[in-house]
């Protein structure tokens, strides 16, 4: 796959040297996230960061929300966004405190959004956003309706530009911290889906659908 | 505690009726957090969002980096500044696509930076981001250097305006969804940290320290 292109915009993060900007690593964090940042400006020069879940779907990524939504409404204007994805791994505990790190991969995108108007393409997109967060589950519930979708707004962001930035691994220490007898290593970050909880409302003889069986602990 | 004032700006989010200005509600999301998403302007308009490690103190938040980070240098000119710290806590899955959620507890804050000039402040805010991220391991390391200390940057964010958004519990359902069979409930999003990994280079001898015992899992 064809790298994306090196800008002074996508050079900004801190640690330049864990820059990575090809398509593969950056579509792997898109992929294995389902909630990201998105960044833009409104109000005259006011910047603005919003949580949101998302699907990558070639080179764009797609967000939803109300057609309400006073961020959606932004972006339905074509401004400039940053969505940043990131996937916390671990703590990194070196010998000194300025060698504390963390273990992260993080990818962040820039481009525009535009609207989907059009009804098939916004229920295919709605379609993919849920696959990402969670497989299976939106063919096992009632689809939107026409007025439902039309309450809907879908931003398409086509993927502009795109950086990755990936720390993994020990601790990096200077020699002279070595002998000074701190506990040095990483504290692992987890995190995933637990113990499907059934609605209080949930009519007897409802089995767990099958794409939820892989998350029961009991 | 006094509530933050209630400006467009923390309006922006898409779901009016869950934002919340107090206080107490804002900072409880903030201590429970590690890592935020910082969002600003550059470059003539352009938005970026980062991740970083933070911490609250008072009514103000600090991050910290390397002296070379272009976020940071940004950030020193005291430009606004929009952070967010989002805690995802599980899918709602209504019987409906449309009805689908998320649980979460987010807090945004409003502010603008300014760095942490003086060695001795700088060292307490550097204490004070190391202790929200994994209390006691600051004390058990090797203090940065007066040449650290130079090397770092912390910037100060003095809240000027926060609101927090929460979502929580089961799905809300149409009536006449009820009687489709479909499963609906809340599968939880868990996090926190694992097992203790030992740097491949600690030496022998050197054991678990007590802040970290409690995240030993075998």
């Amino acid at each position: 796959m064809k790298d994306f292109p090196k800008t002074q915009r996508s050079r900004v993060r801190r640690l330049p040297k864990r820059g990575k900007y090809d398509r593969r690593t950056i579509y792997q964090i898109l992929d294995r996230g389902f909630v990201c940042h998105v960044g833009f400006v409104a109000d005259a020069g006011q910047p603005f960061v919003i949580p949101t879940l998302y699907a990558r779907t070639g080179d764009a990524v797609l967000i939803h929300g109300s057609a309400l939504s006073r961020m959606l409404k932004n972006l339905s204007r074509g401004i400039d966004v940053c969505l940043n994805v990131t996937l916390v791994d671990g703590l990194v505990l070196a010998r000194s405190a300025f060698n504390h790190s963390m273990n992260y991969r993080s990818a962040v995108v820039f481009g525009r959004g535009k609207p989907v108007a059009d009804r098939a393409a916004k229920l295919a997109a709605l379609r993919r956003i849920s696959e990402n967060v969670l497989a299976g589950r939106f063919a096992d519930s009632r689809p939107p309706t026409a007025k439902e979708l039309d309450l809907t707004t879908v931003i398409r962001i086509d993927i502009e530009e795109a950086s990755a930035k990936i720390r993994a691994g020990d601790p990096v220490d200077d020699r002279r911290d070595y002998d000074a007898g701190f506990w040095a290593g990483v504290l692992p970050f987890e995190s995933g889906f637990g113990e499907p909880e059934p609605a209080a409302d949930l009519g007897s003889g409802i089995k767990l659908p099958d794409y939820l069986q892989k998350f029961r602990t009991g």
